[in-house]
């Protein structure tokens, strides 16, 4: 079967024209909202022909670039290609492209890092001006015209309502039994219009399968066959096996202590490594008859689905490795029933999160004595990726858990610092610390108890004693005594990385005598 | 009429002893939870007594120490009187309070300072442990033993609830026409039971007039006849006057870009000073057939009231001066269809702020060039009060303004700084900042042009160049330059003024050559 026999409206299959063509429909300065949702359901074709025709503009002398919102990363193809050729002048709301980062901090990207349930509302509101043009990666196209979503949906939906002109690409890579896995609801509206979300468990439908699409707004279709390209996950070491055994008891003791049953209620789990990991030590538990409601779906939520512990996932977009993806296609049948993508206006709104109750478990790269977590800038200014959705889980979860090893690049970066270099997660959206060191359960505690059990339960031994003496020193020196600290000092292990590559305390030399 | 005919309910009226008995059920150790939410509807009989008992103890070399947890802030009787004697070991979730305040700051008391939203749902969750004794004041017992809620609902509802006894204070000082102006909702649930906040507009009424109290959990009832104590506002200055007057532009300016209309969303306005007075300016506006959702009802929404400009507004308390206060027992007829008081959890909630769109206007401490947002802590360690309310608000709103003068303590201290000394408000959470030298409309944009618009708008004049310089010097030397930052430099100003009194720079002195 070609692509283009998924192309079951006639109009639409009228319009059917070739990438190059379809990237000639955009102009520079345009805004140009793509899908895509970490690896999964981004446009293939129409980028790299867009990023060809943009530095052949370039080589021309002329000034071409676009401003691009997606649903979160996406591909080489797309966010690759298009930071390559100095395409993108502006970017929301996430990245995690390295070619793409690296433009970013080097100034030469303005990036605008969101929290992602505010992206679908704020474009409705009109707080980012005009989308021009959506370029729109679907499964397939019914003879009504409606469109068969892909491997994310991201915001798919408002990008199709709200362009001016949309572009498809019909991908036939992606399997026709995805049909039915989505769920797009179509009761949002501005206010004072907004109604309550209907949804009352993590696996409830409240939308339709397909999205709407007025065709008469669609300006070119392609037809493609190209993979998903997700980046693997890297294999699950001891750091992480200790850090998802110290959360999987504490998880046990809230059970035992009646706060939550072998059930759990409905799991987030974030982006990364150390949360795939985490999600691996699940499978040594008594817990059952699990449910995921989150963001994106990794390969360890696949292998909680296979062992049957999980029984549903929820969730925006699959963020699968290779080889993942594949056996997700051997097996779709089993999974079909049990997978349910929606926009992410609604896999993270805060109103579903609060109300179901998440348990919420995140990567960071470092969090303060207080708490305070930083999930985005390296050393306060560097772009890792951004916040992304885990500001809407954290703030609403019923209980928010970060976690991380205590220490990054080989032990010169203690990931528990006096002072957070950035703040995305403030201290009362975060419940939990976890290290391989151990967990601090953060609870009901005052600021300075705070400090000492992170210190004591998750700092590293090598920056243990810096960290207790920085403390010591705070409560004698501090301004106030709610939140000790030392200004001058606080972001010193920082500076100390920039100067030196490490935040250990230069040896003595002797010219310091 | 006296206090004990306020109690209509027989069984009740049986359990009316002095406030010193109904102190002597409170234990050392226990954890209280009183009502009070700004200087409104606290009790004002047992605290003082209590305070009184536990400083006999103290005199006697006894430890006594309580933990208290209230709706917010109370008044001079309770948390001032409580603090002063040393009576409190823990606080929750807000305080305002001088003497407080000094001793938390001394490190004398362990102060939790919390989302007001969160609080109702952890205690439920089991998050802080058992509640010994509720002290809850109330305007009146009804036959079926149901409560008259008094000027504020804060946490009322589940600290009866949840209690293991209860004692009231009916206060007779109360007008008894309150009745019927609390909307008492009953629908919350422990996920995974949770459902829809059935709300869809700020003056919707989802609940009942009074709370359900087992009669037997009432351990004792003291009959009182005392004010409300509200600290009055400061009067309107130009500083203030300017900022509203900036920020009335801005409301028009969306109304002519069709993003508002002259009736606006449901207002928010935050605690202190420059929130009331940014109300006053709402005057001279076209808006009309306005409504407030919003935390506290201060003076300012009163006047709105009068004018006939608000219609209705709803909040978990009044804040009213004292001259207010007065006005509004006058004119109680007039108010009482106009004004909803609702718990904390759902004037509060995120579902419901989100869902209608609120238009947040919140007073600050201080903020950063990219627009993080310091609500609490001075110098990053003093606690000023707390989040409150203002973080349920400013991320769930339609649009989130922080308003503040440009700088604080006679110029000492300028407000907008190179690096925000805590964060309660991330820069995804806020929009619009205002100043009196201007307003930054921060929306869309990425944080280099955020950090430009902010020190240009908004910046007082003796301290822009001073950001200008370390924001180029951090373009030039930053480690990445997502949010160009110095560490080394960040917190800098901070520490100067902890040293010299001055965020200024010092004069250059002779020894400096
Ligand atoms: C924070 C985050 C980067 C951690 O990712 P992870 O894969 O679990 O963690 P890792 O330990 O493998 O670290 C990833 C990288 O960050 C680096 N890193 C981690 N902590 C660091 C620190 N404190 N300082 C500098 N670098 C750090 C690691 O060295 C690694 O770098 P490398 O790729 O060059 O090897 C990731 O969770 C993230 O982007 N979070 C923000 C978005 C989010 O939470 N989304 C969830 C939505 S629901
Ligand atoms: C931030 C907050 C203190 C501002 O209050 P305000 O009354 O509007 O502002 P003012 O300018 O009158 O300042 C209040 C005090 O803070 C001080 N202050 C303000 N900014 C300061 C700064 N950057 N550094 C040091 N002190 C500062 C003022 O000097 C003043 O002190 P004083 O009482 O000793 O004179 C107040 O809004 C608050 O507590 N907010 C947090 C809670 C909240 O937002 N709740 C809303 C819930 S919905």
């Amino acid at each position: 079967m070609t692509s283009s026999d998924r192309i079951k409206n006639a109009f639409l299959r009228s319009k059917i024209m070739t990438a190059e063509d379809a990237a000639s429909l955009i102009q520079s300065g345009n805004t140009v909202g793509m899908s895509g949702f970490t690896g999964s359901g981004y446009p293939k074709a129409l980028p790299p022909a867009l990023a060809e025709r943009i530095e052949a503009a370039h080589d021309a002398g002329e000034k071409f670039k676009i401003n691009l919102w997606t649903g979160a990363s996406t591909g080489p193809e797309l966010d690759g290609a298009l930071s390559k050729s100095d395409a993108i002048e502006y970017r929301l709301p996430y990245n995690s492209d390295p070619v793409g980062r690296e433009k970013i901090n080097r100034g030469e990207i303005d990036y605008l890092d969101m929290h992602l349930s505010h992206v679908a509302p704020m474009v409705w509101e009109g707080f980012f001006g005009k989308l021009d043009v959506a370029v729109i990666e679907v499964t397939g196209v019914n003879e009504d015209g409606s469109l068969i979503p892909a491997t994310s949906v991201g915001n798919n939906k408002t990008w199709i309502d709200c362009a001016e002109k949309v572009i498809l690409e019909v991908n036939s890579w992606h399997d026709e039994r995805l049909l039915g896995m989505h769920d797009i609801y179509y009761g949002t509206a501005l206010p004072p219009n907004r109604v309550p979300i209907p949804m009352v468990s993590a696996d409830a439908r409240i939308g339709q399968p397909t999205f709407r699409c007025d065709p008469h707004k669609v300006a070119g279709v392609i037809v493609t066959d190209l993979p998903d390209r997700n980046a693997p996950f890297s294999p699950i070491d001891d750091t992480s096996r200790t850090i998802a055994a110290h959360l999987m008891e504490f998880l046990q003791h809230e059970v035992k202590m009646g706060r939550l049953t072998n059930r759990l209620l409905p799991l987030q789990s974030g982006v990364g490594n150390v949360a795939n990991a985490v999600l691996d030590g699940l499978k040594d538990t008594p817990f059952h008859d699990l449910k995921a409601y989150t963001e994106v779906l990794q390969d360890g939520m696949m292998d909680l689905l296979d062992s049957g512990q999980l029984l549903t996932a929820s969730s925006t977009a699959f963020s699968l490795s290779p080889e993942a993806a594949v056996r997700f296609r051997e097996n779709l049948d089993f999974y079909r029933d049990k997978v349910i993508l929606r926009p992410t206006e609604i896999s993270n709104h805060p109103e579903v999160i609060r109300r179901l109750g998440c348990i919420s478990m995140n990567g960071m790269i470092e969090a303060d004595i207080y708490g305070n977590v930083n999930s985005s800038l390296v050393m306060g200014s560097r772009i890792m990726n951004g916040i992304g959705g885990s500001g809407d889980f954290a703030r609403n979860s019923f209980i928010s858990i970060f976690v991380s090893p205590s220490v990054a690049k080989g032990g010169k970066i203690s990931t528990i610092v006096p002072q957070a270099s950035h703040v995305d997660h403030i201290t009362q959206d975060v419940q939990v610390l976890v290290t391989e060191q151990g967990l601090a359960d953060l609870r009901g505690l005052a600021p300075k108890k705070r400090a000492q059990t992170i210190i004591k339960n998750c700092a590293h031994p090598d920056y243990r004693p810096m960290l207790e003496d920085y403390f010591a020193r705070a409560m004698r020196d501090s301004y106030g005594l709610q939140t000790p600290s030392l200004p001058s000092e606080a972001l010193s292990w920082h500076q100390r990385f920039i100067d030196t590559g490490s935040m250990r305390p230069r040896a003595p030399r002797a010219s310091d005598k």
